[in-house]
């Protein structure tokens, strides 16, 4: 399997692109999302290109798969420069970038990217964790902290976080003084996100870790009280209807994934996003029932 | 452990009988289904005969467990053979067929005899995947087309899906012209369908893997967003109104199920589907609360 | 790791004292939970201190861990007998004691402690399974029997059971005998607790397999269609509300946890319970949002 | 699979005997071997009847199995009590008991039996440990002083310990001292055993830790350094030259096994076993080669 | 990672070409040697090119990679005219086919292609197991039957088979009545093969289960006492002397291979082989030190 | 478990002193090995304290362990200055600090405070990887430049390679043209070393793969055809009669290691280290059977 299934577009035609960022050099706890983008591909073959949620097949809408970036293991600076050119490189050809993570820091290059083109960008990110910190273990540039770093380029008020379910005591008072819209726990207020964004330019980031562990253990950081699989796909469906400019999905880690359910449901969950990222940027959302 | 925990009736005076059928030559993802029989008996001493949901006991109606078919890997037409035989000879003797698989090629069998007695029959179906594919790489008899197989016997309108989440564009259409009556999604019309179909005969056909895989994660095709066993439990118990003559539980994987924990749920499950249809049959619904 | 995470508060100076029962000898099933206090405290560094539920933070409320008990594999009364003299001495020097286990027996010395100096002591209890046998496998001293043993103590009434899914048709009938105050599948009623038992003293009891299996696999007899993880923390908080004068946590069983994701549920949880308990006897409880 | 493969002869024609001792509660590190003599006939299917290294079948020879003894968990004095007295039957019988453990202290259950038949009985013992200890952790009954337990009964220069690698100083002191015949690393000694021991009766006990934790990883507690498949083949065949009355193989843990190699190699050796105590007590050593 | 490491030579080119067949529907123990050959170009990276036994480096002997033949699981016709066709192919083009197997069964349909372009075709046979059964379960065509398929279209005298060591009486009699060339449990006699041959075309075959499992755990049917990496890597190369026309490496499980070692251990087996087929057949074995 | 089994010595008055280095970002295959210190702790209380094959014990040799290093993930500069820092400290003091990794690459750490104190010193190394590379996917710090890195330091002929069975072409021919002395596959020449040397200091580094993967997979990087667990014990106690003043054991990674053999076989090995240690440098060699 050399591509994502139904990923099969020519780059030139495509408006979506994905390519891997086989990186998880500051996991704190279980490193292994560095397999995570293989491993997408390799398995994707066991689901359909066909949504009967959307009613909308892989096949039709055109997403060329790049393969992975070559990356060095333990080498943040170097990552995150291979992953701003190449993010920035989709942009200017007018594609989507869609990354495939590795660890949540790998986003911070493919934001920097985003707001080299659209400087009033904002930030739609589903997580369990606040990652606001200022640093981590002495370390700037870690999982934990990538949040923090894309405040520093977007400022207050542009990222809207859902599903928080960790953090420290300092990270939810930051958040709570205004420098993020923070919703804990759940994921109400995605539904209401495309109207009040009003068209600005959004990246979406997910981290994985938002689902509940029970159906997503395949994770390196996993924390109990998630939500389920229906409500991150309905509210992903619903952020969708804003103006995405970019979306990566981070954190997966197949060697935490015994069954292998995680990497099924990240396929899945990466299909229907593909799906819904095709309709929301070509004017054809009304295809989706 | 030689049967199933509580069902040591004589074969005489059994009102159901269990089989299995331990066969997965067809699994086009992740063989395994075939080590199920075993693993279900092996296993069932680690729940209770007692049902408090039910408030029976499997030690109450009598349930006698015939042990496994010898089925040769790699032909299907010889296990059909060997099924239809076995269910064929259990309804002659005026019982209630209960197969466990291996895979669900295996259903096509049984409902291969069940119409033979029973020329009205219906089929009730719960599965994450329509099934409905004329041929799969090439292969008529498939674990991805064995309700199209059915749909040959029976026609039109005969067959009722439910949980149904994942299949080709072209096997929902199919569906929807008519051919099935096909539930997307979730478990909703079960509760109505004993007064629907009026006392006709029916085939009740049980993919574990309509389950989510957070529960159920030990089957060779996992599909994220499922019901939970709560949901299913009931709606089998509305289904269990039914007339029901011939069922089966299919594609409970072992090797998948690193935690044991889809095996005891699908023992408790068939629990419950013994004791259902115990009931169903002999008259005593009104003893089910 | 020497001690569970934000728990390194001086014995003098706690509130609470958390100790490990591992001993798991009685276990019918699947053994291992012996080695559910180690895989907490190792663990528990992947979750923080500060619980966004509650609002409040561990390193706030003053908990000591004294590390496990020696307990000879196979001796369950020289097993009974440390832990009753434990507890004791921890509810002689006016702190709470929670135990960690270990499988459910371990319950049982601790009450004995907790019913010498609380000779009104009530039970509140979170199972899968009613413990209500009077004997298991000719064995009186048995995972299987613990609540029982407890009922010998204190007699009817006294004991409140949650979530209960599992046990023969006797135990259920003689729980419904009046003997104890039984709650079948689901934890309702837990919210009126506090009230209803107008400030008696309470051991409260946790044995994680009331959780649903697919959000916490790691047990040793898990049992299909539980609580969910919120529905299982919002109980405790609500129970918590009463006069805790002891608590344990029992049955996680690290072998059976594959996937790490239950160990740390299980933290998460430990951590949300010491949090209530500190909170329910400093005559804090309005600071819990 | 209702008895080990091979072994269908009726009991009364049976010169062998096997039965499961499926008890594990003094294990002090990994529990699990109370479910090896279920894993060893649900696996032994997948071995040949016929040995290759000997030339027989086990077809050949009547080798019953009695299934497994019903044994309380955490229950030791139970456990040998039970033990004995089927042991005792099976000799009384004329026949020759072979147990299938469990964790090695059950092996003194079957060593009380046979001395009581035959006072003048050895022991031969495949192991990597001493179990020389005279009480472990407070306990006297433990698998870790076995053989100490053992050596109460039968005194000094009569236990023949091969393949020693792990024990305390005081262990192998007192093994040199003259209590018993320690033989540290490896197996030599063995070849020469049968005419040193001449006609006397032999208990066998054979520990499967003794082999090589590469080649055998599924048992309770490995240790580093042991011998090859071979090596114990060859050892036990030329011990099988001794007047086997009785004979065990314990310690495989089927949790411990997770890719199953080390139940069938357990498998093969049982096969190896019985073949050859069937053939050194009928007079026809002659027929192995 | 689409080809083997090191085989990225064009077609035109290359000596010889390796290729997949992902069939395993005939396993009676454990399937899953399906995934195989994906398994080893996956994992093809964690090697060198280089190999120091040798002296010798992938990159510098022509292999391609043409990855794996579309098998419907089930039909073991259509795989085995699916591997003829292919097999033929490249054998017409003056290229060794070096098979990936899947099951032993695959090795048939390259026989039937060798044959027919070789009539005085030998094959050279490493394997635990005789595989010369007439039928399996009922069945002509398995992977227990495939040397006598095999020696159908050879004949007497012209298989060697080394490392046997499980079969039935009935299959060692057979071999031993001049069918086959059959070495029990060593490799002994490897190495004077070329010689013997004296020039006359080789099929070599490789079970992997040849080895032993403690080093190669990963495979479908393992059986105790095998060979070490090393004699059967000393063993190939002797053969490798031979006039090696097509080839062969089957029965890797990656399911059963939990540690992933076996695939890894497989990758080395397979470079090597590659390395010595690459230097047998171009006249430079005096390369190989 | 707070420190590793039998090394419960105070500081001041201990002869060696273990202290763990957690880091494993540069690991290229599997990472995982960041958990090896804290597996070694926790598990060595499987192990005995007394060696039968040294007749020594660790209660008698004064070993302190310092517990571990905080190395912040993805920081390989950091963790090198950590760890020359610790190390050098301990060498200061007159101890010998033994490292528990982690990856290779924290040997340079430690090799650097040596070589500061011993201009001429030696190091000994067994593995199954050159690890000589200049650089790696472009990194000059990497687990497969590490030793290439200290030859930086010490120059020519001053490093004693064994078991070397990995490498590129490059590095065999590097190593070759006299900057190594290295020996391939096997640990000949070890037991001549301490001759050879004539007093030397010595920095010994044990990477675990040079062990067989069927002895040791649970290591990041395995490679088949490794020696026995026999050969490295014997080669480090010929080794340990160098004058050794530093010592590392790396390349544990527990997440690989399954079936938790590879960590109890590194605990061995360690114990075994410790004691050749402590005896080669208090001139007590003659103790050592």
């Amino acid at each position: 399997m050399s591509s994502f299934i139904g990923c099969g577009a020519r780059y030139g035609g495509a408006r979506a692109v994905i390519f891997g960022a086989p990186f998880d050099s500051t996991a704190s706890y279980m490193p292994g999302s560095r397999f995570a983008p293989a491993a997408l591909r390799n398995e994707s073959g066991a689901i359909e290109t066909y949504s009967p949620y959307l009613g909308r097949d892989l096949e039709d809408i055109g997403v060329h798969d790049m393969g992975d970036l070559e990356l060095p293991p333990g080498d943040a600076e170097a990552m995150l420069r291979a992953v701003e050119r190449r993010a920035a490189e989709i942009l200017k050809d007018g594609k989507i970038p869609v990354m495939l993570g590795g660890e949540h820091l790998v986003t911070l290059g493919a934001v920097r990217a985003a707001y080299e083109k659209y400087p009033d960008l904002r930030i739609v990110h589903f997580d369990a964790h606040t990652d606001l910190r200022d640093e981590y273990l002495g370390a700037k540039m870690s999982h934990a902290t990538v949040i923090r770093r894309c405040w520093d380029i977007l400022g207050d008020g542009r990222i809207y976080q859902f599903g928080i379910r960790s953090g420290t005591r300092e990270e939810f008072a930051w958040a709570g003084g205004g420098h993020t819209n923070l919703r804990r726990f759940d994921l109400k207020g995605a539904e209401t996100l495309a109207d009040a964004l009003g068209g600005a330019p959004v990246y979406l980031t997910v981290d994985l870790d938002v689902l509940d562990p029970g159906v997503f253990p395949g994770t390196g950081t996993p924390e109990a009280g998630g939500v389920s699989y229906a409500e991150l796909r309905d509210a992903l469906k619903a952020a969708a209807r804003c103006d995405i400019v970019g979306a990566d999905m981070v954190e997966l880690s197949p060697p935490q994934d015994l069954s292998g359910v995680s990497t099924l449901t990240a396929c899945t969950l990466l299909r229907e996003l593909l799906l819904m990222a095709g309709a929301s940027t070509d004017g054809s959302n009304e295809l989706i029932k």
